[in-house]
């Protein structure tokens, strides 16, 4: 169980439930899931970090299912159990087909042992790389 | 410096310059940089990184650039600086526009707040997030 | 269950025993948590660990409020279950109401996320954050 | 130097140029560090992220003090030079002492050394811990 | 559960099969666990990750119980149950004592420690320490 | 530069005189490295690192070599620089050949890749890892 009480949808005051509609309509979903309900905890990050990932998650340069992918690999890489779970499931309904899933987290892997050898060396920058564009 | 001496193409062994020579025709490019000529201080490192990222990197399921914003949000989250340049260079040469990378950054950065939000309140899995497809 | 087995008061050798017993006396409680009985499998770690932890929390500068938030703020970024619920227990213990306890975990999400940013894109140091003061 | 090219307030746009002002206006000082004036390559991110960061460490159940110090906390653990540099300048600041630094350091060293010992052992979370309020 | 499905020893394709022969060979024992269960996923991380592993893990200047305890304090540190469970137990069959793991824990709980106080006041470093050999 | 101002031997208060004096004693050294320098800002925090540090460093049922491996694996993994450098210096004069370090930083890169692999499938712990012995 979470450290704090989650809110459900028929307990939560109307500045919650306004979210909680928002995010029920944004998604096309009947439900809520536990990050919102935990986080309406604090009714100020909820809405705020609602509406960040509403933001950033939208299609733009880059497409839904780039971005689903995106937020997998960094959540793999921490490991948040819960936000790994969540984005899997995301990113499965946003196209990722198992072959796709399985070519992520052999980037994902491959970024992780390459950052170490290039940290663990203190491998020098080349110059050619030090350029912004 | 790095911690170790980096293996110029000119004093190479024959299996380091073949590793080399390797990375140059599949890259289409004439130089060698620091991470490969730092490996090649532990040869078997070398060629074994290199192959595992050869294949890891190759079209797929998933296309190049694709990749190469993974690897660049993972490097990112994990702050590696020679891994961050080199690939936010590679992501730009395999078509990363500026708008890309700001919008690649805006997920890295949210998936790393999201992630010590569901981690740090310990939200509970949801019971729909716990199935294999 | 643990890596390594636990050492219950009653088995414990008296060099433990005392450990266990400045715990209680120190922290004004009938009980010894997990933590402390599972590092008893190394008793060298056990005194050291709890000698450390006992300086370093004891009131200074700041108070033992602030020292248990800012542990709990680490543990949240790190991801340790045990870390996170113990102290958030103790946090709420020195006096965290829900709303600071909401608070801290925003400060805690929104760092991890500019930690990225700045890392993300090498942001250069100002001159004016160098000097010590 | 940065990997993209830093927004200098004479070239700025006017969606840009609005975010430096408040900057400098919320927080009473005429200049704008590298950190928003990279961040302005995006400038979705930059408004974003300010508008985060101003409600987040706006005073509130937790004074300014304490959450620069958390901030200070969190990227000390994470690694983020320019977040180590530029939140060390503004706890100052806010009144932070040196001996307070220095508490709060032994806290962050302190933290991390036991969240890995919790989580290296895999100790086994008391029942007693696991209860919200 | 994983977020994907594990492939079992009979229902594995010829490739997969030949893999976990491998594995089952080299290790000497007549199981396979879930790790490589679930890496079948993708046969091709499958099998380049077993034959990196084993190549790394081999005996050679370092000893296959220090290998063991390495990666164990790297997972510990960056703590992944899976792999503290799976390398613990594969320390003590190469041959760790409860005294060795006690002290390497020790080791990786004071490196946790030291490495956030020199990140945590921008240490700088010796000349001395920057020459390779 | 450090956030904070070393402390030389010359202008050292008794206190920590008296640690710097055991730092050269026990390490046969004839100078005192920055890192002890710099947590000389905080008298408390030198004493207890470097108690802690010579006793968890000191030889037992490990070697000081792997001991000093296993602080370079971690600090790898964490990307800390000043430790990196110092602790490959340490390790190289405890006798460590290029050989081991070649092969130290394979182990390195490998356990971070099959860390992030097992938590990013979230593997299933099988259950004879699960047993303490």
């Amino acid at each position: 169980m979470p450290t704090v009480k989650p809110v459900p949808y028929a307990d939560a005051p109307p500045a919650v439930r306004a979210v909680y509609d928002d995010i029920m309509t944004t998604r096309k979903v009947d439900w809520i899931n536990n990050f919102w309900l935990t986080l309406a905890h604090h009714p100020a990050t909820l809405k705020r970090t609602w509406e960040s990932v509403k933001e950033v998650m939208a299609p733009g340069a880059l497409d839904p299912l780039v971005k689903e992918m995106v937020y997998l690999a960094v959540s793999a890489s921490n490991n948040c159990e819960y936000c790994i779970r969540s984005h899997t499931a995301a990113a499965r309904k946003a196209g990722m087909t198992e072959a796709m899933l399985g070519e992520l987290m052999a980037v994902v892997g491959m970024a992780n042992e390459t950052n170490r050898l290039a940290n663990g060396y203190q491998v020098e920058v080349d110059e050619r790389f030090k350029q912004a564009p």
